[in-house]
């Protein structure tokens, strides 16, 4: 029954009805004034007409039959509470009606000031403010203004012509500034406005324009921005909003009044101190306007005692209730404070982190609240190197996709030799590589660049990879770019740029700017951030290892408390200058014997490559995968060879043109129509089964080497790559075995290694389990598995991905935050094969992916045992997955297809499962992340 | 206990203890003679000792205990049956002693003849024969000269050399042309033969003979050769063997003796005629020695009618009791007639199919056992044209893969462009065109050419899948053929043919032959093949369509019985001379309405296509796959722009020059790393919805004109290719569904349409369920759905499946049949989802898998509604899905994991799943293939 419902909820002045949990009933204004009133923090008083009122009007276009009575006994009370009266001349009570929801829809609905006040009571409102006249004429100015737009739908442009006549008239321009006679002379001219265009006067009576207030409030839930805005968000018609009634207060009253918003702690660098600013003798609107300079709230400690420790005051009691930092709004009204809002602030990256560890240090909140409440990809904001743009952001010439963080200014080089050429130069510039698309061949090129730049390819593409795994900034499918090698030039749109001019990105935010931009200063490590790493790392229950190549990424990988190499790509070791002719002496061999004489050649260098990553990394287990690209991309680029081949002819040298013939029928040879789908990965092993024996002999013999020498512990784990087949898997087991046995034999010293498969095709994951009888551990290779799973080349998806993100048919690039329902599906799918049949199988995520906290929380959430991300982004990744595990209860958002396959995966909520050195396994015990002897 | 178990079996003369199921016991050969001694057939009576006897043998290194008394008793039984004595000079008992496993090993074990004879017993022999003593002595010395290789393990060269010099010598070249006094000579020399190399002399005795045979036959089992053969064969090494004992029958007696084999129908032919070949006076060896001429067993009739009625008694005897046409062998001893063995005979694909048709007539066989009896890819082989190798066969230059059966004569063409000037001369030769690979730009010239050579793909390469599609010949994947068009000759190895020159391709065994080879007359259509496809076509529940493209192909399909076209691609229509520049100024267009004027082009004539189409098929359904490839494959290539460009520039032709530059610009910008993988499918209708918006326009408009014009009941199928997600599909249909709309309000007409997705991405497959909602068929794309789960790309995938077939980590080519256990896997899976989503939705398969009769069997497990194939396929595909509604009930070799996700599928037993057109769906009555009012 309409008459046993409750409308109206009372705050302040001691008197509170309501609480912060009823936020769906009285919007989430009034739900925090009825909490601040129950924190004893002064408001002024007022009352919250609930949403059931407002749905009630909608649904029967008037309001329920109990509700003006009960209006009428919250005035009364508010009448008390403020000591003024409503419709009264001399002492009026002028209240503010709010809209407000239970979900923040920032400026899609109405608010009204100075409701009560009228011609009559323009002199007591005076009075009441130390005889201000303008206060009380300007107030009466700008309910007329809101009143009529709101309420009475005259157009804002009406009143703004008039306002703007005058400020030309008295050479002002804010409306504080006019006398009172020009006021009157504008209240007079709003007044026929709205009566000319409303066709009716404006109200001069409190009561009429509360009543009205009100309904129009209602009203505007359904105008038309509030409606699309709804659309957009997923947000019920049916909530309605709730409208709370406060008396004014007015900081603009004389000196003893002003205004002010304030952080608890400040939003840019966390430090714990109140950080705002303060206006005397001001409205909130007058600090925004700028006309006047406020001062910081600091300054009150002087000038006024008593507010300032009150505020001090409250901002404690605020931050231990909230148990965050707030950000809060207040006024001074005669020497009397009051809080007008608080809410939980924004603030940056860094501040986030501090405050976060000081709260967690302080005892605010928990390690793992603080964990929780860093969004994990920010912490590459604070780490990542970035343009300073304090004196002004110049036009971008061209942006990109964000592919790896940070910023870079450098010189523009066009091809990997030009880039190692000019950085080779004695006391040469940065240079920042700039191309079509990169290849593997350019990987020397990318080496010595600080940044890359591509026209195509996505946030998968091979620049994006090689970029995040080198730590470097990256801006790829710069779609406007137009790189001429053979000009020497770059074309953006009109823009040219000469190679070896200068360029600046933000990869950031994907922005290409023309000419040397400054670079702000990269700070020394922020302590906060290491403390949460730290806090993450005790939480986390997944293994993170890194993505690395080279004894350098292993320090770095160490560095960042990586728990071993998930991923070596030894293809990498392919392309330095002094091994790719005999790697293409191999690929060009005509015979098996040919084949194994270039690769017995390449064999020292390969050894001495995982010598020096197994002593980087010693204990730590080292993932080898074996050569996975097709060996045409180690062949140089046909066009150049043509060339070549013509001055050969030119100069007549048969043997030379003979020679360079052969190449060209090989390259042709070798070519591929789709060479992601071709001759590469485990099938190379089978068609030259002399390459996998090279390479195992490598591993091995170094792992008995670095062992033998440095009495260390090494652990090898060889990684077949895109297995399709058990059957397959089965052959080069026991290619594997052979070698390792002749290996063990010829040095009389042997050593335990690891044998296992990378889960890339859907082939493998149907196949799982047979695979898993031939291997100890398993790493879904994600990159390639999205690309199979939806047939997008990555290097290609550039060109439709972008309608597919406009029309919404994709939510997010599924090649950076993994694609759950389908990629996601086929992976929990191989996860139960692989359980079924070898439950303590280790199983692992080496793809792009893993860099990503969307994606890390899903990993966890189907039970792998380690993921393995670009050194980069080894921290993200640990506050990525010590996030999912202190949400791992949490799994009622997982696609059912999934959630049904995860029984038996269980989370030890405080356990963290660790590498355990001895048994090359990993166990739940908390030792220190460094076993010791480290 | 070894002295109850029995291991001796009797057969012949009224006695038999065993039976055709005691196989594995009796092997092959003894299960067989008790079998015929069971149908009162003479065979010469004789006694099989069982395996078991054989295995106790090679585990114990002797016989078992009571294995001598057995051996005297079944001695004893056969020298009654045989009326002659063991060990005894006058009328000597001479047995033959056969190895014969359960499973056959042809050649691996050993026989030898003759047992029993001695030097004592020669005369006894003689006399027995007619008093021919140089039979005697010629079986003696085969006696000595097969145990002393088989038993005593001299070397066959040492009686070689013996018998070679003595040929020289006599001038003779066969043993049984040689005199007495020869024969006596080389018995002697064989004998000291036997005595020096194995230091023993032969035992003249005829017990001591038979258990050395024995023994040796046991020993046998284990011979390198044997072992090998079974380990390839998967025959296990504890099977052993059986021995038969049989008394000795001789054809070479006189001129009322002699020997033939036979067939119970004729082989080639079919034809239900006593068919074989006799020789009086000989044995078995003098028919295949050929130096005198056998007869037709058909002149017994008049030479000896007793034994030719005899013949034929047994003959129908044999077909009743085995139900199948058999090969037999006979010898004829003094007039008395005895079957020595018999079997299933083989068959040449026409006689297999002659003789099931006639024998289901005759009710021999029910028409069911007719149609599971013709390996149905085989019957290709009676429609296809064959070379006719009866004047010999050259050798052959190259051998690729036999992509497409049948052969071709004609004169090579190096392009697509050459192949068409060359056909369209007066009088011109058949063209055959021979390319590195082909592409999709080299269709016209596919078009004219008669057969297909290329140097790389495989058995679902661009060549083959257009080849099948075209009925043509095709041989692919020809490693050692290098095209050198620039040159215009092809190099094989060392052979070098010049464009013009003739070539011969016998596609069913891939081989190459240079010149011009005769062709066999291709005959008429075989009236038994068309009676049993059409007891298939009774027989069968799924439906069969075709892929079929043009009007032609559309009445082929109907020739062959299809109920439908289940795949029309778009895109072959785009690439004809006329349409490519209104295709290419689509792609090369700037703007979106640049690109509508050249679609509306393009418009009329697409709509023509289908209104073809439709008119051809109607009223059977019509599924048209919505453009398909990147839009790249339809521009030139670079290569040939840049020469254009080249010569433009010389000419000076500045306009020129600009125009080929922005070709090349954007052949660059459209240019894919992955084609496979990229901007392609569906991905184009959500790039370039104007594309679709021409397509759906076209195929609406013209089913609607031919409906209204024609009268016709046109039932469109649009089918979008490449979908990986619900959303696409949803979007999608929504555009398609806009059209529709607007095409009915402006026709003023409208049609009932359907659309449907293409399955062909493992992300679909995990969408299905989803994707269903927004579909009423979806089709399986084997091929593409293939390559995404293996990551095979088959344009590339020749290069390593070689080895994995070589080295047995593939069993067959997953293009060529359905790789059940991954592929399968995911098709089961979407299947269920589909099924559970929307149980009616129609769910075909119109992969190059849906013509391999494996694959087709395995789809009709899966309980898929429909398979669509190429033209030349729909017999195949009709008898294979007979055969799989013959054997559904037995799914015992389907993977676990789709068996499980079978529920529910039922096949109904005798019934045909049909075409209903008035609800364009599928019902289960019997009602005749092609509706009424055709």
């Amino acid at each position: 029954m309409d008459c046993k419902e409750r409308y109206i909820y009372r705050f302040g002045a001691s008197v509170v009805d309501g609480d912060l949990s009823m936020h769906t009933l009285l919007g989430g204004k009034g739900a925090g004034l009825a909490e601040m009133t129950r924190l004893k923090i002064p408001v002024p008083p007022g009352f919250t007409i609930g949403t059931n009122a407002c749905r009630y009007y909608l649904q029967h276009g008037k309001l329920p039959s109990g509700f003006a009575r009960e209006l009428t006994l919250a005035l009364r009370w508010l009448e008390n509470a403020a000591r003024r009266t409503f419709n009264d001349a001399d002492n009026p009570l002028l209240v503010s009606v709010r809209s407000g929801g239970a979900v923040s829809m920032p400026g899609m609905l109405d608010t009204i000031l100075n409701i009560g006040l009228t011609r009559e009571s323009i002199d007591g409102l005076a009075r009441q403010n130390n005889g201000v006249q303008s206060l009380a004429l300007d107030s009466y100015r700008r309910l007329l203004q809101m009143f009529g737009t709101v309420v009475l739908h005259v157009p804002q442009k009406e009143f703004d012509v008039i306002l703007t006549k005058v400020h030309i008239e008295e050479k002002t321009n804010s409306a504080s500034e006019l006398p009172p006679k020009t006021l009157l002379k504008i209240i007079c001219q709003f007044g026929h406005a709205i009566e000319s265009s409303a066709g009716r006067k404006f109200p001069d009576n409190a009561s009429e324009q509360l009543d009205l207030a009100i309904n129009a409030v209602f009203e505007s839930w359904g105008n038309p921005r509030a409606v699309y805005y709804r659309g957009m968000n997923g947000i019920p018609d049916e909530m309605g909003t709730a409208v709370t009634v406060q008396a004014m207060v007015f900081g603009n009253a004389g000196v003893d009044s002003g205004t002010g918003v304030g952080f608890t702690r400040n939003p840019s660098t966390g430090e714990p101190e109140i950080f705002g600013e303060y206006l005397d003798n001001a409205q909130g609107e007058d600090i925004v306007a700028g006309t006047r300079t406020p001062v910081p709230i600091a300054a009150l400690a002087a000038s006024m005692p008593s507010i300032y420790n009150q505020l001090s005051t409250i901002v404690r009691r605020l931050e231990e209730h909230y148990r965050d930092v707030q950000d809060f709004e207040f006024t001074v009204e005669r020497g009397k404070l009051f809080l007008l809002q608080t809410r939980a602030a924004k603030r940056s990256a860094l501040a986030a982190v501090r405050i976060a560890v000081d709260m967690a240090r302080d005892g605010l909140i928990t390690r793992r609240e603080a964990i929780s409440r860093i969004p994990a990809a920010s912490i590459m904001d604070i780490m990542a190197a970035q343009l300073d743009f304090s004196a002004g952001t110049p036009p971008s010439i061209a942006t990109g996709i964000s592919a790896s963080p940070g910023a870079a200014v450098g010189r523009i080089a066009l091809t990997a030799e030009r880039a190692v050429l000019t950085a080779a130069e004695p006391g040469a510039d940065p240079v920042i590589l700039v191309r079509q698309e990169t290849m593997a061949e350019d990987i020397h090129g990318m080496d010595v660049a600080i940044g890359f730049l591509t026209a195509h390819g996505g946030a998968t593409s091979h620049a994006a990879v090689v970029a995040r795994g080198m730590g470097k900034c990256c801006i790829t499918g710069a779609q406007t770019v137009v790189v001429d090698e053979a000009a020497n030039l770059v074309r953006i749109g009109e823009v040219v740029l000469n190679e070896g001019d200068w360029i600046s990105l933000d990869a950031c935010t994907g922005r290409v700017f023309s000419g040397q931009l400054p670079m702000r200063p990269i700070t020394e490590r922020e302590p906060a951030l290491d403390q949460l790493l730290q806090w993450a790392i005790e939480q986390n229950t997944l293994t993170v290892r890194a993505n690395a190549d080279t004894p350098d990424d292993a320090r770095r990988a160490i560095a960042a408390e990586a728990c071993g190499i998930g991923l070596c790509r030894t293809e990498h070791m392919f392309f330095t200058p002094e091994r790719l002719p005999h790697v293409r002496s191999m690929i060009l061999a005509g015979t098996v014997d040919e084949r194994k004489a270039a690769l017995s050649a390449l064999l020292p260098m390969q050894q001495h490559d995982f010598e020096c990553l197994f002593r980087a990394m010693a204990p730590w287990p080292v993932t080898v995968r074996l050569l996975d690209p097709p060996l045409h991309e180690f062949l140089p680029a046909l066009d150049d060879v043509r060339a070549e081949r013509a001055l050969a002819a030119l100069a007549d040298s048969s043997e030379e043109v003979a020679r360079l013939d052969h190449l060209i029928e090989r390259i042709r040879a070798l070519a591929e129509v789709n060479p992601m789908m071709g001759h590469r990965g485990c099938r190379l092993s089978i068609s030259y089964p002399e390459i996998l024996e090279m390479q195992v002999t490598a591993i091995l013999q170094a792992a008995i080497t670095v062992q033998a020498e440095d009495g260390l512990n090494v652990v090898p784990e060889i990684m077949v790559p895109l297995v399709a087949t058990a059957e397959e898997m089965r052959w080069l087991r026991g290619r594997i075995d052979t070698v390792a046995m002749e290996v063990f034999a010829r040095s009389g010293n042997s050593i335990p290694y690891q044998v296992g498969a990378m889960i890339e095709l859907p082939r493998a994951v149907v196949a799982a389990g047979a695979i898993a009888e031939h291997v100890s551990f398993v790493s879904f290779g994600t990159n390639d598995l999205t690309q199979m799973t939806y047939g997008f080349s990555r290097d290609d998806a550039s060109k439709f991905l972008e309608s597919y993100l406009k029309e919404n048919i994709l939510a997010v690039d599924p090649f950076t935050t993994l694609d759950q329902e389908g990629v996601g599906t086929l992976m929990a799918l191989g996860i139960a094969h692989l359980r079924a049949a070898k439950p303590n199988i280790k199983i692992g995520v080496c793809g792009e992916h893993a860099g990503d906290p969307t994606s890390i929380q899903f990993f966890a959430l189907l039970g792998v045992d380690y993921i393995s991300c670009s050194p980069a982004r080894i921290p993200v990744a640990h506050l990525a997955a010590a996030q999912a595990s202190v949400t791992a209860h949490n799994i009622t958002d997982l696609p059912a297809t999934i959630r049904s396959g995860r029984k038996g995966v269980d989370f030890p909520p405080n356990s963290r499962r660790k590498f355990d050195p001895r048994r090359n396994g990993y166990s739940c015990q908390p030792p220190a992340l460094i076993p010791e002897g480290i």
